[in-house]
């Protein structure tokens, strides 16, 4: 042990650095490096102020996120990954002390700024650059149209409260924090103990970086047990660690009426495809998948394999296989020691409750084939445990978890059995499905998939490509049903949505356009152009009008134009497309949905284009898509089409000199019947 | 009293319509008719054996429903509606016994076929026919594409659960079911004692229609206080009831890992705009309104206006006007005699439990201001209450729900205090928001959006068309925050995911299409067309096969055809597109996107076509729109493109001899760049 004091370590609340006053009197307790013992921090058990720190959320942290928009929000997290990749040597020498060994620390610190980096670019991408989303079409309620609505997601009015685990300190934190904040919903983070240095490390390099909206982010390190009596139903909890723990919050935090989503390990199943056989690419990617899942972060994942089911056959060959790449691969000591490649469990508590689980199972019938490896003296180190078992059915094989480099092996007959074996984890965080065959994947997949909140699928295919079982990524969706915890994290902007209420707006299309900031149809326009179409002359055509002058609802319809059998034969010959509805009469009569020959739904929205379009260089830069495009009333030769163009959805971007315009195109024909409907999106410049 | 001995009332459970066999033992429970008090039914309170119940849901309910499409149980669930209506007499003769006008009935009766209807409409349009639901877009996994991720919903492996309200019997029970049934998760009701008879004949007729599939609907009409004991994490919990109830039955669901929603009555808000004046059409609106919403249903509904948020100075002018339109027009009374237009409550419990609640509010500060109407003797009558408040922050005013004929009217200052006053309900299913101004509405909107499930705005435009503050529509959800129960029901296919479990499945492409049915880019594909690009010459062009013959990852290459300069200039010509990037060389290459004269977008989707198309008659119908569109590389003067098409998706119609098929469409150049992308969508004859 070290005989310098180490330090108390400081939360980060109301906008300062902070330990309780009364520390020294309710004590501290000791952090210890998981492989060597020593103290690396203490951490006061006194309870920090956190009244005054949700109070500074709902008022500081609420403002100053509610000010930016999306894009904005996005932006902000980009730049924090930025300038936590630039200090994550920082962070990668106190996670040594975890007990993890470099790529164990790179799955935490790069997986977790990874989280801040996918978001911010999903939030940019694929979120409006504002502070709503809506939901869904508009549904239209009323027979006239003149009551519509429509769904909207706004930001819960409270407070993001984020009770993480041990073992992915940066990665935990970060994952819940990306989206919380992306919503505009600020966060009180409490991260476990054992490894709480590391966490609040983070948090020190993103305050210091200047970027984090003033009250968006606080960390509790010391004393929290009360942290739930500050909730109320604005506010949302999400928790990542044990069952009983998430059981027991849970029940606090819906008792307050707030939100709350929890992530607890389960006892994840990999299958073996009955067709797989020894020696194949999938049996190999099967075996290197069960071995990495046991000794990476020395098994303490929420996600870890810790059900092999596989044919009665392949027991002996799989646990064979497994058993002989641990003894050639695995070497277990401190991180830091030059060829180790499974670390420390995060503490000596931790070991001891990893052997008791490792007991009961024994008790039950598992029986270790493994050969003990040789680990050093003092720290929490363990060697791997393979446990066989003859009885598939055994209760605690699918109830007690061993939080450690433990995973069992077990046998059955038919693909139901399979199902069934993987299902009596009753709710998984994951499992994998390793076939090469297409059929045996998807029944397989579907037989579990209403139990688990992710299946992966193994095969050659995807044996290099593959992120692995155990990783969650950030753009598909991280939780599971039941023992998992009934929770969903990730998933993109699923998890930001998480954050958000969703509401159903009802009101006149000028109500509806008002409060989402899109023109609804029907909703009063500016309009330019015909003015037999109730266009006005005086008005600009919005072609003409730059990102800052252009508004939604402004407009423009076009006269009538007539098309001819001519029109349609040429362009017939000129496309290629000589489909029998546009070239023969009788053919095209024969069909259940023509009069007789029609022009190209090609054909009609070229020439809506020509009427709508205001040729001379402008703002207008570029058509880069078509959304939605259906061709609703057939435009035989003699009927005429005119086009109305609306603007409805304008999403300047932060970073360039331009942004996305989506107008709103009706096609309509001589007697105003609706022959087509699409979005136009364009690029159009900020400025003229 | 009727001196016929009334009926046991029986359940509807493991397939036939029993009794509990201890029922006699047990006693009954007298249900009366709200009127009279007549008992009209007798209800065992032994319990029902409702383990075999749950396992003939888990099993005969399980395959029954397992077996069906989404588009079968829809169009099970029209003819389940069509039935209903058929037979609405018997239930519009029990309606009344429950105290139900004419017009509450049809509320109930008739507003839940049509949320059969709805949802029957929405299943065939909005979902697959099929039994999973893909989820968002396919997510990249792997820089080269062997990789990749996509959510699908399935149908969660359990039993809904539904313990329904006693005010709306019928509309309550089927609005849960159509839902759990699109889904195809099996569901056993509970009714609410009060008015379970009705309850229970509803399920009679659809029993009798023989349209049910075996075990997909169970009634428990009985005791069945264990009916939780029997739940675990594959099951789903919906109660509609007081939040004291929810709270419980929530510890006790969450406790066993299911899934639990709750839609819990709450103190819903209207509030006034600032901007309407006393005579305005926004003002008769508001008054109107808050009547409805006092009277129908005797004011027994979860959505009622409980708070009417007004300017200070309009407090009087409301409650004038309230009491004016109460004075002339609410008749209360027998529902059956002529001229009632508001019945009785429930039963006799209910109102006294109402008029306690108005005492606790009038001892708080509320005072009453209407003149008591006649009410006739015996039967659960009350005369409507109007509370007027001096203080706006009495506590009880925010917190007490008198569920009856019961409102209160307090002023407000700004639309800051409005907005903070309504969020004083802490969560709530449906606000009013009243104003003739845009701004007005969304900055009230927006404000009270993150507290409320819904808000319903009211002005001129929708004062006729307007389905009314207190009545949910299938389309949009119902349910908010805290009080409100935080639970999700309706919003159309939004309720079929809420009894489904969402999981990411990773893997290669050709896993993922055998997974979803839906074919993923990089994907196996059997080609057709020109051998030069893949192309084999024995295969047909899909575009001549059936619906029957067609299967996804049936494809068609083209050969590459060049874009000259004049057919640009022609394209311009013809369709009169002459925006200057296909026309003005200089100006073109200014343009940050182009190299200088570009192909239109437009013309090379028509080329496409032309492309692709197999011109002759065939099983190919129709074009009927296009998703998706996105220009991605400019095509150039000189430029060459060619086209791939990739049979995606395909959705037979169970109704018609032809269904949709959704064809990829991948447009490169001569350099092998995407040029654009996109999803033709077609209408494809079953047979040839």
């Amino acid at each position: 042990m070290s005989v310098t004091t180490p330090a108390l370590l400081p939360s980060f609340l109301s906008g300062s650095w902070t330990n309780p006053s009364d520390a020294a009197q309710d004590g501290v307790a000791e952090l210890r490096d998981a492989s060597t013992g020593a103290v690396v921090g203490l951490m006061p058990k006194a309870s920090a102020d956190l009244a005054s720190a949700f109070e500074y959320a709902r008022t500081a942290g609420r403002d100053s996120l509610g000010d930016l928009t999306f894009h904005e929000r996005a932006l902000r997290l980009k730049a924090l990954a930025q300038h936590l990749t630039a200090n994550k040597d920082r962070l990668y020498e106190l996670s040594a002390k975890t007990g993890a060994t470099r790529i164990d620390s790179m799955v935490d610190v790069d997986g977790g700024i990874g989280v801040l980096f996918t978001m911010a670019s999903k939030g940019r991408r694929e979120l409006p650059n504002a502070t709503v989303i809506p939901d869904g079409p508009t549904e239209v309620l009323s027979k006239d149209g003149s009551f519509i609505g429509e769904h909207v997601y706004s930001r819960i009015p409270g407070v993001a409260v984020q009770i993480n685990a041990f073992n992915f300190p940066v990665w935990g934190m970060l994952e819940k924090l990306a989206p919380a904040f992306l919503a505009g919903v600020p966060t009180i983070a409490k991260p476990a103990t054992p490894s709480s240095y590391l966490a609040v490390e983070c948090v020190k390099i993103m305050d210091e970086s200047g970027l984090l909206p003033e009250g968006s982010l606080q960390i509790v390190a010391g004393g929290a047990r009360d942290i739930l009596e500050h909730i109320d139903y604005r506010d949302m909890v999400s928790f990542t660690g044990s069952a009983g723990t998430a059981a027991k919050l849970r029940t606090e935090a819906l008792a307050r009426n707030a939100r709350f989503t929890s992530e607890a390990d389960s006892l994840n199943a990999a299958i073996l495809g009955r067709d797989v056989e020894e020696g194949s690419a999938e049996f190999s990617a099967f075996v290197r998948a069960v071995v990495t899942e046991m000794t990476v972060k020395a098994g303490q994942k929420c996600t870890a394999i810790r059900r092999v089911i596989v044919p009665h056959a392949m027991v002996e060959p799989v646990q064979k296989a497994v058993a002989a790449r641990i003894a050639e691969k695995t070497v277990v000591g401190d991180p830091r020691t030059e060829g180790t490649t499974m670390g420390a469990l995060v503490s000596e508590d931790q070991l001891r409750d990893v052997r008791e689980a490792v007991s009961r199972l024994e008790a039950a019938g598992g029986r270790n084939v493994l050969d003990p490896l040789p680990v050093p003296e003092g720290g929490a180190f363990m060697s791997p445990v393979l446990l066989v078992w003859e009885d598939a059915e055994a209760t605690e094989l699918h109830e007690v978890e061993a939080f450690g480099p433990v995973t069992s092996v077990l046998g059955y007959e038919t693909d139901d059995d399979a199902v069934r074996l993987a299902a009596r984890g009753a709710g998984s965080l994951v499992a994998t499905v390793c076939t090469a065959d297409p059929k045996t994947a998807a029944r397989l997949t579907l037989g579990i998939a209403g139990h688990h909140g992710r299946v992966h699928i193994l095969n050659a295919e995807t044996a290099r490509s593959s992120t692995g079982h155990g990783s969650p990524v950030p753009h598909l969706v991280h939780g599971g049903p039941g023992r998992a915890g009934g929770g969903e994290e990730l998933g993109g902007i699923r998890s930001v949505k998480h954050h958000m209420q969703r509401s159903a707006i009802q009101g006149s299309p000028n109500m509806l356009t008002a409060v989402t900031g899109q023109w609804h149809r029907g909703a009063e326009r500016r309009i330019s152009g015909e003015p037999e179409f109730g266009g006005s002359p005086e008005l600009e055509h919005p072609f003409r009008k730059s990102l800052a002058e252009l508004e939604i609802g402004d407009a423009f319809v076009s006269a009538l134009r007539t098309v001819r059998r001519e029109d349609i034969q040429a362009f017939a010959e000129e496309t290629g497309d000589t489909f029998y509805a546009h070239t023969n009469e009788e053919a095209a009569a024969a069909n259940p949905f023509f009069p007789g020959i029609v022009a190209h739904g090609y054909l009609l929205v070229s020439w809506a284009a020509g009427l709508f379009v205001s040729p001379e260089p402008g703002p207008v830069l570029a058509n880069y898509g078509l959304e939605n495009l259906r061709f609703i009333t057939p435009v035989a030769a003699g009927d005429s089409i005119r086009v109305e163009l609306t603007a409805k959805r304008i999403t300047p971007r932060e970073t360039d000199e331009y942004g996305e315009v989506a107008w709103d195109a009706l096609l309509v024909n001589q007697d105003g019947e609706t022959v087509a409907t699409y979005d136009v999106l364009t690029l159009v410049a900020k400025t003229r």
